[in-house]
């Protein structure tokens, strides 16, 4: 941490900054300048710490971080790229993972339908909303338990494993029996009750990116993760909020390249989420992995316009496969497969 | 909701927005234009149903609202301003409400010596953090049960209201016990387990608003706690997420008179968590009540050099002393009382 | 254009609304909900008004548009996509057009060293800034006059034609003299004094989004240039502020599709300005080509430590060749060619 | 400035880092932590070097400013308010001061008319816009010469001074020779051919914070101003741009506390653009003053039905002066006048 003190700071308070960051046993550099006094807060542990607890000390200008507040999650940490295989299939490898299907469970043939549909196409894992965090109280509001066991009957008959999303600490157990991968959506990527409980499970877990978060928060709160225990984390990209009205979220096509160069954990995008509208998600996706992501979720519905969530954003079954056929010779083209 | 078709659209096209319109019981007027047909799908209850449902339709090139998604906490519903009375302050009404007190429940000490103070001072309700949503699994993540059973002393001692922070939908029963008012955090506005069961409540809930949520999303969530039958809602604007790096959110002053304008629920501010630095906590409070605020919710530590969470933005004593001295003209200015 | 009228309003507002309304000579229909009035306002020429006309009036609660408020520059008014040459190189047609060079000309050593080896990896078209935007008044201003006579020299040498960025409304004549792109800089989108010259041009004009403009005011700063006759506009998106600090600007991948939705203009992208770091410019740009965009504006330095202006996001040469290596293979994956 | 290396930086690099430093004549402190070494770079104009220069060296991870990148605008280089008279109003000192008027000037009558009211209701300087930078080539553009002749007519007759807008490099004569204060719009605000120009002036200048600049940006644009020689500067806070879309703009309240911060110049709001409503410009405004503003700059015109030009955020005579009997008990309330 850089602490750099005000001009006309006196030596009693650069001493004050020296013994705070001695207390937590930190090393400590001082830089005299001419106009200047910069304190030079070092070591492994420093990212740990608050800004404000310097920050809050009289004479000083402002505070700097040198260490990234996370740690688990950090390339530095863990320099090789992290892999996490469930059911057979492998994430954050060579191949690209895609995972499709509705946004809600709406029933067992809608579900069924698009599992089998979504799995001749090349997905390898099915999505599928049980419990679903709906902006408005007049919505739908998901299948819940019933659809976690229509998740479970589909992975036994199609054979593939399920993601679904958990939005409530009470559920996490119910879920963590019938689902394969475990979501947290953006609207709980700073749900700090979820992610503890989250961290203590074996399976792995899908962190969305929240809707205003920077890389660095979204890093943090998969160390919340991490230091639980759980070590089988996946980054989801899903678009940012910014002022740009038509699409629903600005997908930040740069964090893919930056959580690469931060982080060690594999990073998926949903293109459905970030464009809003069907007409845009196959730009998007195409985009991601020519970018480097390790793989894609997909909204996939077999008719969008009875969708009880999202329909505008659902692909149809046909163009599902279209992309899928317009993705290969993409991955191909930066040395995976799909 | 006024559905634009496209140009070249036929209609059949149109004959099915139609028909989707009536199935949901709504009236509809076509307006065909020489260039576009645009349909208009009238009724109160237009805000309840999604845009998606129709934008999803063949040869529909947009849909916009008319209705708002919220209805319980729309002034049209309800053209008076609501109020809410808690342990005899009234919260809404002539008077400004004055919250304050140290981030989070450090020692019985701390608290009591703080809640002594802002009450000498004119602080109404005294607030304390026992669970605290950290961005850093590191940091210090409250006292829990037993800052709840301090809050609870200093209630009976000191003879003020209390307000808490709830995180967790397991201990809302617990919390309820011991506390006036429950606070929705800025990063839980949308955790809608959360809101549902506090929807269930008696209690007044203080619903602070998104780091990215519009207005409108935020009177929607408004909408969520009243639909489950609690009107005692406070809304709490603390900052939003922009470009701006100088302080840690940017208070949305215009939010005020907005939120009055389209809403009859009470609003206070937060400027603590906006500012992120006490040097600027006193002028964005100002602002606030000349603006229109129902009230401030403010972080006071009798020593924020060693708060465990958010020193650099709480007010020592003397400070939070000061600002009151200077609120108290204001509020005589814009017609109110402190 | 619709407009909302106020619950209450009375008919004679409504009539108001009519009135102005005829005035412009657009059609109007009324929808009278038994809540409220919808006034539809209809004609092709509505986009050119600004909805503030009506929101002003009394009783109306709010204005929406229909129809956009760009045109010249809009799909529906030149179905076809619309293509530029310039000294034989096509713009917006199969081939996908690679602009390379240094950010600012600094010598003609460099330049030519630059723009030579641009071309042989592939390059169509070399940049070089002359007169330069810098926001401190301390740095690097650009070698002006020197630096247009080593553009054309290098165009007369190399073969190959040049863009330089205008930034002064008395320089368009002679800049136009010595390049065959002009570039308005993202800076300088809203510069209407700038655009209104040189839509009066027959050169080619290349638009850089504004750094917090929506899609939407982009298509509109483009309608600036074509109205006064200037149909070769090439649109160029180089990144959006936002929130995220781990760039300089987040690139707004999905403005590539919903480009090509609304507007039949050409589009390419700026890697190197988004990126601000040369290590995510290759993700970016093979993003953009995934996209669907039709060329790349990026910024190579033979030694980008010794750069006068944004070494920093500047690719080396050998840095250039590896990556259009590597676009080479994604071109033809979405079915074109570099 | 504080270079951090990455872990594993070589000796070699980090001398390469303090030589290049010692080339600018800076001062250069070592601080070798056991994880990672970090390069102090130290002296007063270290603010006038990119940290780019050093950022793209070898064995480099990141650099951090310690000096702000203006110097002639902070505060640190001039510790007492700056203050500008014209033609006897003061600006920056005890008394607000409030510009009013016309968004364009419309013609000599409603100029005259709107410019007699708010003297009589307490301006001290009127507005109107004779060259308009307008978003729609399609829109009124301003009776450009005329309005300079109408507004120097107004000052001779009502005997107030005058502000207008400049948006050409090439009309910078002309207006100066009929306006006593400049204003450079948000979208000019790094438009340095123009602030290049301005700065040769003596006439104060109005610097519009960019929609997008943050206080840093802006008062580096103020330092381009002043570098030239021009020291009579005000800011003018005008609103961001954000996600919100109840209102235009974001007024950003608290960039007026972080301004007097780190600023010595004057600072004034504009409440009619932030709002792009009339409803909302009088809570805002009284935000303004109560947060500490210096003046306000309000959109007044004599019949906002029909302006031409933003009549949706104009008060109305009357409603300017009921705005203008609200601020004065809050000026006072604030220990200042009107």
């Amino acid at each position: 941490m850089i602490v750099e003190m005000g001009k006309g700071a006196t030596r009693k308070q650069v001493d004050h900054v020296v013994a705070r960051a001695h207390s937590f046993g930190f090393e400590v550099q001082l830089n005299l300048g001419t106009e200047k006094t910069v304190v030079a807060i070092l070591g492994s542990d420093t990212g740990k710490v608050q800004t404000d607890v310097f920050a809050v000390l009289p004479g000083v200008e402002s505070v700097t971080r040198v260490m990234k507040p996370y740690k688990l999650a950090s390339r530095e940490f863990h320099p090789k790229p992290s892999k996490t295989t469930v059911s057979g299939v492998e994430i954050g490898g060579h191949k690209i993972v895609i995972m499709a299907g509705p946004c809600a469970v709406e029933s067992e043939e809608q579900l069924m339908t698009t599992a089998r549909a979504v799995k001749e196409y090349g997905a390898a894992v099915v999505r599928g909303g049980a419990y679903k965090p709906r902006t408005s109280p007049f919505s739908f509001q998901g299948l819940e338990k019933n659809a976690l066991k229509m998740l479970a009957k589909v992975k036994a008959e199609v054979g593939m494993p399920v993601i679904t999303e958990v939005i409530d600490t009470r559920n996490i157990e119910l879920i963590a029996k019938h689902a394969d991968i475990l979501q947290v959506g953006a609207r709980n990527m700073q749900n700090f009750a979820l992610l503890k409980e989250l961290s203590k499970l074996k399976h792995p877990v899908l962190l969305k990116r929240g809707l205003s978060a920077t890389v660095t928060e979204w890093l943090t709160a998969a160390d919340y993760l991490m230091a639980g225990g759980n070590r089988r984390i996946i980054l989801c990209e899903r678009g940012i909020r910014t002022f740009e009205d038509s699409v629903r979220f600005s997908l930040d096509i740069s964090s893919i390249s930056v959580v690469k160069h931060f982080s060690h954990l594999p990073i998926i995008v949903d293109p459905s989420h970030a464009a809003g509208h069907f007409a845009y998600v196959s730009s998007i996706a195409k985009a991601a992995i020519a970018a480097g992501a390790d793989g894609l979720l997909i909204e996939v519905h077999p008719n969008p316009e009875e969708a009880l969530v999202d329909g505008l954003q659902s692909l149809t079954i046909p163009a599902f496969k279209q992309l899928m056929d317009e993705l290969r010779p993409l991955a191909k083209a930066v040395g995976r497969d799909i």
